[in-house]
């Protein structure tokens, strides 16, 4: 049921027609409240409002899927602009990039060459490069580039895990086994929210959520910090339970939400002085992003009413 | 809100006429959902089914308040009934008893021996006693009984703790600085049930979780075995992972649901491996407890809807 309603919400917005009104009037539509500004300068206001109440952020330029090399260069150079922007405004520059936007679909090496300069710009600015991950069809290719980023001197450079994947578990194995300390790997575990095939993913709520913790654990486990990247509460008060449990250091769990969700919940988890960082999203290619949030919540649909009636 | 609906549905539950009517209609008004029978002979197919689905089972005569000694005589002897029962069935004798169904709003001195003799009875048949807990006026009897019940031998009677009292942390202290062993100590938390007045209790339902959780989490530290006892999701999702964390025996959760309520729920956590106990109440006293379960969840009040059209 939940992976049908995310296909129909995510087949609809794919209908070409439908993405050519949505983007038109994507801002009267509520895209604004998820997405900070067209780039870091116009998000530079909301992210100081951000950490000035206790939430660190990480930046993602949107984009993903481009066609074409120079695109993809585009692209990173964006990426890079942003670095330097959160840097100069003394921000420790935390972006999160995705592989399709810097080339993955098009050119591996491409993609792993954007990647470790970005990485290695985030880091030498006080910072990392988180790498995100998109459908299936580029998880092998996002861990190879995450392995390669690592061996390329970006040790901080961190990774993502879908729940909602049967092979994640896999996925985290090799990750474990390829990082060249286990203590310094950094994931942040998602439930998931792209329209695969059935056969590929967990079909109910539960099982994403017993796979989310079982994902989490083994991470803690294995020394990992983990980014604990849901706005599921449940998932939230299981997860912090583990920690406090295992009694682990508290950079060991960083709670992570996207701009502009559940903004009371963000507080909270700040103010119990859990570690927060916030995803904002930048930038004019918000279609992609935004269509995900509305397949993954139906409240958020009500974002999209409001706008066309107010 | 929460102290509202409970104090509205108990005082409506207390106001004689409806007593009356209640009581005469009572099987049909779903008592029996909740009730396992009259005694425990005629519970015993009830509890061997649990059994056989790997659920234990600890068994409550019901009762309280009793006003008289010869009551709180009659009291104690169909509790000890029980007990032989029970172990004549082959089963544990696990039982609990309300410190007023034993004459504590009488005579402390007729409560403690009542108790000591059907703690010293169950220990002796393998099984051993719950001290439940009621309203906040026999928090400190049942507290001084339970320290004077493990001085007499019976080490392993078990104490209960509710979680919407203002006063329960600080009870939880003295009853680890209490026990012999704490390592030996067993303890239920719940969350609280009975409409106390508004400045004792906390009032909503986030600050009774959290409260739980931190009494759950106290008495694991100090070693204690915790049962909790919630039908609360959240909390048992909860309080498991801190047990995970803190890679405790298994011995040291059990999860108390009682008879009638969320079967798919017990038989859940069964297969996942927990222990899992079902609190099964017998005898024809069962208006004050069934009121209980009607205010502490709305959804209750739909069996009762149920049976009066039905």
């Amino acid at each position: 049921m939940l992976n049908l309603y995310r296909r129909a919400v995510l087949g609809v917005a794919g209908f070409a027609p439908v993405a050519g009104v949505a983007k038109r009037y994507g801002p009267r539509l509520g895209a604004r409240r998820f997405v900070a500004g067209d780039d870091a300068a116009e998000a530079l206001d909301a992210l100081v409002e951000l950490r000035s109440s206790g939430r660190e952020v990480i930046v993602d330029v949107l984009g993903e899927y481009v066609a074409t090399a120079d695109a993809a260069r585009a692209m990173a150079a964006e990426v890079a602009v942003t670095i330097e922007t959160l840097t100069r405004a003394g921000i420790a520059p935390v972006v999160s990039v995705k592989p399709t936007q810097v080339g993955l679909a098009l050119d591996r090496d491409l993609a792993a060459e954007h990647v470790l300069q970005l990485a290695l710009d985030a880091e030498a600015a006080g910072g990392s490069l988180a790498l995100d991950m998109e459908d299936v069809r580029y998880v092998d290719g996002t861990l190879e580039l995450l392995t390669r980023t690592w061996a390329g001197g970006a040790a901080r450079t961190s990774g993502v895990l879908q729940a909602y994947l049967h092979r994640t578990p896999g996925d985290l194995e090799a990750l474990i086994a390829a990082a060249p300390d286990p203590r310094a790997l950094q994931v942040r575990i998602v439930k998931g929210a792209y329209a695969e095939r059935p056969d590929l993913v967990h079909g109910d709520m539960r099982a994403i959520r017993r796979a989310f913790v079982a994902l989490s654990e083994r991470a803690w486990r294995a020394g990992a910090q983990v980014n604990v990247a849901t706005h599921d509460e449940r998932l939230i008060l299981e997860t912090a339970a583990f920690v406090r449990g295992a009694n682990l250091s508290a950079d060991k769990l960083e709670f992570q939400l996207l701009y502009g969700v559940k903004p009371g919940l963000q507080r909270t988890l700040a103010e119990a002085g859990h570690a927060v960082r916030i995803y904002v999203p930048i930038g004019r290619d918000w279609y992609g992003y935004f269509s995900r949030r509305l397949a993954e919540r139906p409240a958020n649909l009500a974002v999209v009413l409001r706008g066309l009636v107010g």
